[in-house]
């Protein structure tokens, strides 16, 4: 029911999302009506939910007023039963971003070892890979534990949707130096190495701005302000780029003509830079998979978000950041990390 | 002396620069060798320093061990002597940020009013305009008051070197909403709506990351952390995208053709989006004007930073800086900003 254009983008996704993947189940939470479409699809089940969480909706709605919202039956698929078993192994929304986190921290917990929920996204970077960064808004403040569980669940994701082995992690600083930053970074980054220097992450140092795009570490952590910041400037200078392409291309009949010959090749370029190629956001570090779509996104768009969904799942997300926190944590004192011993 | 190429970039940017402003005087500082070219110019003193401070220097070595460089004998001359006259007006240089930050504030001292200078830069906008976004990296954490601060001075820059009155000050944060962001920032918009509501200022609001690109507000505010992160991602992106555009267009011989048809038009967009015309960031809230040049620059885009400086003096952007913090000081309690009553 979610995103700016709810079942009209959301019911196509799923479709070609079921078609292309054979062996997937669908579970489509919203009201009949607009469910109704999806009455004779195969391996799809239509659970019905009352209320809608608006984009508007304050966290308080969303929370107490709305208990049989689509966004809050979708995350109590993913609770386990008495038997242990789940109705669905990860839950897929296009809706409010603020809503989605507090409804799935509030039914799903945080995962034990994780202080905090952090929201993950990708990002292209000049290696033609992805960039994942992370936290993305979910935390304002954090202490340096929290960056070190964000570098540890963010290395779980990329190793989960993108298939790569043992990631590298960089910390977002001001500069190279391990003396730069806040006091909070520069005690995140002696987190890092002594954790790092036992073998249970793959610690590339600091990083800068910059290094998203260059594709310098795979990982890339930042408390949430920090890189909702970094998020919606980035695509603040992508638009006025593309805005600026196409008004240069539209300025004159000769211009128009230009742009005519040279379409296959903005083509090529558009498409690298699409952003609704990498849409879909992962919630990380709750007891269970979530996967937020961009609210604006097309039917295309949300269906990349269906498909990283559906291989983090697959993948199985959930064990790997478990056991990836498990294992960050032999390399940290019994105290939980509070009293971590200065790196030399 | 600085900068990634000295000289051979400075003195032919500072030439230029002498011919197009019939009424400018330069101050060049350095070895005498470097200056050698200069020896004949009209309107152009040579002063001599023994040291260079490079890019690697620590602030330390800067401030200590080489006291006769050529950046602190070109700062020193911002220093009024005891008739209350100085020798140049601005300074310019493309050295290493962190030594002229450092050896501006031993040297010059911070304005009254002003806790803690700031750089501030200027980037491009939707509107074909530019927005002033300060702190870029001098301060790491910041209190209420200083974003305050760093609010007032980035409005005097706007109006001393673009020449708009009351500009429009936006908080940088990651929601619109007053109730968004960490404390520190909270607090900082209700200074703002403080000193903004008594008509001290043109306060915009809360501001995200696109807004910068969308030219929302004239000036945007944030910690230096924050500011820099956003800087060099941003760079990374318009990097990203420009290096993807060439590599389309060089991928066949066809493509090849396609740009050359398109030349015109890429030139026209590759002007616009041009990092050497907004060249020339401003260090703000000392007891002197000083500018600082990109390190990679060339002879054109030094040149802007010699325009954009010799603008800020000539609009006396420092008696502005100083008139706009006395005027804001009226509007918080005599405390000096450190107990504002909340705003309802």
């Amino acid at each position: 029911m979610g995103g700016d254009h709810g079942p009209s983008v959301t019911l196509p996704a799923c479709k070609a999302f079921l078609d292309s993947h054979a062996e997937a189940e669908l579970l489509l939470v919203g009201s009949p009506g607009a469910l109704a479409p999806a009455t004779d699809w195969q391996r799809c089940t239509l659970i019905t939910a009352s209320q809608v969480v608006t984009m508007d909706d304050t966290v308080e709605t969303a929370l107490r007023r709305k208990r049989d919202s689509s966004m809050r039956v979708a995350i109590e698929q993913l609770k386990a039963n008495e038997a242990g078993n789940v109705a669905a192994d990860v839950c897929v929304s296009a809706g409010n971003t603020g809503a989605l986190m507090a409804v799935s921290r509030y039914l799903l917990k945080t995962m034990d070892g994780i202080d905090r929920p952090a929201i993950a996204a990708f990002m292209p970077n000049m290696k033609d890979q992805y960039t994942c960064v992370l936290d993305l808004g979910a935390n304002v403040d954090c202490t340096a534990e929290h960056l070190l569980q964000f570098a540890v669940m963010g290395g779980a994701l990329v190793t989960a949707t993108e298939g790569r082995a043992e990631p590298v992690v960089g910390l977002l600083n001001i500069g190279e130096e391990v003396i730069k930053g806040s006091e909070v970074i520069k005690r995140a980054g002696e987190l890092l190495r002594t954790v790092a220097s036992q073998g249970h992450l793959n610690y590339f140092g600091n990083v800068e701005g910059d290094d998203i795009f260059k594709g310098t570490a795979d990982v890339v952590v930042c408390d949430g302000f920090v890189g909702n910041v970094a998020l919606k400037s980035n695509e603040g200078v992508a638009k006025m780029m593309k805005a600026m392409i196409r008004q240069e291309f539209e300025r004159s009949v000769f211009t128009k003509l230009a742009a005519l010959l040279a379409m296959p090749v903005l083509r090529r370029f558009q498409s690298r830079v699409d952003p609704r190629r990498y849409n879909g956001a992962a919630l990380l570090g709750l007891k269970g998979l979530v996967f937020k779509s961009h609210g604006g996104a097309d039917a295309f768009s949300f269906g990349q978000a269906l498909i990283r969904a559906h291989d983090a799942a697959r993948n199985r997300l959930l064990d790997g950041v478990h056991d990836a926190i498990v294992d960050t944590m032999q390399a940290l004192p019994p105290t939980g990390g509070e009293s971590v011993p200065q790196a030399a």
